[in-house]
C-alpha cells in the first residue's frame, strides 16, 4: 500500500543522487528547509522523501537533531508498518537459512543492509534479541514485535537497547523483555561449541556473531597442538574454538571479570578446561609483561573493540592498532601467525594492514597476509552504503626480515 | 655469507624509504647513476644495493633497461646463490605444508611474496611447474633448478616461460622440461576432485590455484540443486567444485574449444556429466542470448581474465567489469547470488564493487555483499608490496531495489 498521506520532505536539486545510487541517508543540509522545514517534524516522524522536481524517492522516517536527518526506507513508497516488516524480515531470514540451515544463531536483521535502518535482531535459537538506535525505528518497537512474532514465534524477545549509538538519537538506555519469559542465560551454538550468555547484560546483544565466519577460518591453522593467545577475548569465542581445532594451549586475555569468569565457564562446559585459561589484565600491559618474560605464542589474535569510535579519535586509535599489534608480534613464536582485526569503521582495511606492516617493519620482521577477513554473512554489507562495512582483519605470517 | 664482492648500487638520497618500509623495487629513477651509471650494467647482474650515506640495503638484481631497475632479494646481503634459494623455497614449503598438510598442490613460491623476486613455482604433486618474470631470475635459473632438486627431489620440473611479462625483460618464450621426465597430463586434486591438465599448453602455469580457497566458499549456497552458470569457466574448476556441494545443473562457458573440451572431460572424470553442460561462447555473447531466451540461474560465477592488463586500460576495462556484472544479473533468478572477480592489479578492491553496485542500480536492484574473495594462502600478500594483491572478488546477493 503505497502511503501518499504522509507529509513530505523535499530535497535540494542534486541531492537525490545518493539516494538514487542505492544509499539510504539523507543528510540535514541536503533538504530543502525552505518548503519543508526540519523544525515541522517531531523526531521518528514517518515522511514521503521527494526529490526537487517533486518526484517521489519513497518513504522513510526523519531526526530533525541529527545529522542523518532522514533514513529511506521503502522505494516503493509503502507505509512503515508490520507488514513492510514482516516482508523485510522475511527476505533477511531466508538468506541466514539458506547460510545457517537448522542452525538458528545469527544476526537475523543488519540494519540499513537488511533495508531496515535503525534496527538489529539477533536470534538465539527461540530467543530474539533486539536493538533500535533511530527514533524512527524506536517508534516503530511495537511494529517489530508484531512482525518477529508473525515470522518466528520465538519463545521470547529482549529490548537491549543500551547502545551509546542511541544517545545520538536522544534514546533512553533500556533493557528488558519485549514478550515471552526469558529463565536462564541465552544459549549459542558455534562449530559444535556451547556458550551461555547472560540474557539481559553482556556487551551488545551478547554475541559477536560477525565474527564466525572467521573463527572457522582458524581451522587450517591451529591444529597440532599450537600456542595460541586470544587478546580481547569477551567470553572465549576466538580461544574456544580455536582448542576446538586442535590447539594444545589456549590463554584467554580480557580486562572484564565477568567476561574471564565466563571463558572458564565454557571452557568447562565445552570440556576444555585442560588446554583453555583466563587471565584477567588490559591487553597492553599483559604483553608487556609476557614479553619481559619471554613468553611466546604460535598464533596471536589481536580482537579489539573499536578504538576509533568517532572520527576524532582516528589519529590516537590508529596509533593503539599500530602498539597492539606490534606488541603482539613481540610474543610471537618465530613464523608465527597474527590474527589481526579492527571493527573500527573509521579504520580502512588498508590502514589496518598498514599498521601492521609499520609494527612488523620496526621489529625488522615481514608480514605475509595469508587471508583477508570481514563481518560474516549474517551482516552483509550493503553494496551502495560504505557504512555497512565496519569489521575488517587479516590472518597473517610474520616472518624475519 | 654476506657478499661483498658484488659491484654496488647506489640510491638517491631518501630513496632507501620504500625499501627500508618492507617493499623490494627500485625505480631507475631512484639510483644515482652519477655514482652507478646503470649502462655499466648487463640485464640480471648481481648487485650489492647501497643507500645515499653507503649504508648496505642488501643485495638484489639490476635490470637496466626497465623501469624496475632493481629488485632487492636478501637484506642480509648473502649472494643470490642455490643455498639462499633453499633457504627461501623451505620457508615458502613450510606455510603451504601447514595449510594443505599431505595435498602437494598448490603455489610453492609467489615471487616477492615469497622473497623470490620474479620467480613462480606451482607444485602438482612431484611435478613442480616453474615460471620466471625477470632477467635476474632468469640468470638464476640453474641454481633454482638445484634448489627445487635438494628441497622437493620432484620427478620432473617444468619451465613455462611465455607469460606476456616476460617481453618488458626482453626474455624469449620458452616452455621444456627442466629435468625429469613428464609422461601424460598433470594432474590436480582439489576439493576431493581430480583435474587433468596439459603439461605443457594451458593457461598460465597450468591451474589456478589462487582461487581455490574462493571455490570452498560454494559449499553453503549452491547445495539443494542449484543452478550455476561458470563464466569464463576455463577447464571447469568453479563449475565442477559447484556440482561437488550439491549443484543441480552447472553450464560452463568457455571461449576456447579446448577449454571446453577439459571441462566435459573433467565432468565425466569425476562422475558429473549428467550436471555439468559446457559451452563454448564470448561470455558476453552467451548472457545476451540467454537474457534474450529468458534463461535464469541461482547463482552465477564471473571470474573473467584480467580486463585490465596496463594502467592506460582502466578506463576501457572497468567498463568491461560493469557491464558483465550488469549482465550477469539480468540472468540471475530472483534473490540470485554473484560471484564476481577480478585479477586486475589496477582494479581496485573498492573499485570492483563501485561497479557492481552501479550495474545493479541500472537494474533498480540492490547489492548484499555475504564474502570478500581473496588470492589463497599459498598466494600471500606482502604486506609491504600492494603490488602482490591482484585477486579480488565478492560473493553477493542481488535483491530488487
Amino acid at each position: 500500500m503505497s502511503d501518499s498521506t504522509l507529509p513530505a520532505l523535499l530535497l535540494k536539486r542534486g541531492e537525490d543522487r545518493r539516494l538514487r545510487a542505492g544509499h539510504l541517508w539523507v543528510f540535514s543540509n541536503e533538504i530543502d528547509v525552505a518548503k519543508t522545514p526540519l523544525t515541522g517534524f517531531a523526531a521518528g516522524d514517518a515522511v514521503r522523501i521527494l526529490d526537487a522536481g517533486d518526484r517521489p524517492l519513497g518513504t522513510g522516517y526523519v531526526n530533525p537533531s541529527t545529522l542523518i536527518a532522514a533514513r529511506l526506507v521503502d522505494r516503493g513508497g509503502h507505509a512503515l508498518d508490520a507488514s513492510l516488516l514482516v516482508h523485510r524480515l522475511n527476505v533477511a531470514l531466508s538468506l541466514r537459512e539458506r547460510r545457517y540451515p537448522g542452525a538458528p544463531f545469527y544476526r537475523l536483521a543488519f540494519g540499513e543492509s537488511d533495508g531496515l535502518p535503525g534496527l538489529v535482531l539477533d536470534r538465539f535459537g527461540d530467543v530474539i534479541v533486539g536493538q533500535t538506535t533511530t527514533a524512527g525505528m524506536e517508534r516503530l518497537k511495537p511494529q517489530v514485535e508484531d512482525a518477529v512474532r508473525k515470522v518466528l514465534d520465538p519463545s521470547a524477545m529482549i529490548w537491549k537497547n543500551d547502545a551509546g549509538a542511541r544517545a545520538l538519537e536522544a534514546l533512553p538506555s533500556e533493557v528488558g523483555v519485549a514478550f515471552g519469559t526469558v529463565d536462564g542465560p541465552l544459549r549459542v551454538e558455534e562449530g559444535g561449541l556451547v556458550f551461555e550468555l547472560d540474557a539481559l547484560g553482556g556487551q551488545k546483544t551478547g554475541w559477536f556473531y560477525d565474527q564466525r565466519a572467521n573463527r572457522d577460518q582458524l581451522a587450517p591453522w591451529v591444529g597440532g597442538g599450537a600456542k595460541v593467545l586470544d587478546l580481547f577475548s569477551y567470553v572465549g569465542a576466538w580461544g574456544l574454538r580455536a582448542a576446538a581445532f586442535g590447539a594444545g594451549e589456549v590463554t584467554c586475555v580480557d580486562g572484564s571479570q565477568p567476561a574471564v569468569d565466563a571463558v572458564r565457564r565454557h571452557a568447562a562446559l565445552n570440556g576444555f578446561s585442560d588446554r583453555v585459561d583466563a587471565v584477567c589484565a588490559d591487553a597492553f600491559e599483559f604483553l608487556k609483561d609476557a614479553r619481559a618474560e619471554r613468553r611466546r605464542w604460535d598464533l596471536v589474535i589481536v580482537d579489539p573493540p573499536a578504538f576509533i569510535k568517532k572520527r576524532k579519535d582516528l589519529r590516537e586509535g590508529t596509533l593503539a592498532y599500530r602498539r597492539i599489534n606490534e606488541m603482539a608480534m613481540q610474543v610471537l613464536e618465530r613464523d608465527g601467525l597474527l590474527v589481526s582485526c579492527s571493527c573500527s569503521h573509521h579504520m580502512s582495511r588498508d590502514a589496518l594492514l598498514r599498521e601492521i606492516n609499520a609494527g612488523a617493519r620496526h621489529l625488522d620482521r615481514q608480514v605475509q597476509v595469508l587471508q583477508v577477513l570481514q563481518q560474516g554473512p549474517d551482516h552483509p554489507v550493503q553494496a551502495a552504503i560504505p557504512e555497512t562495512e565496519y569489521l575488517k582483519g587479516y590472518i597473517c605470517r610474520v616472518l624475519p626480515s
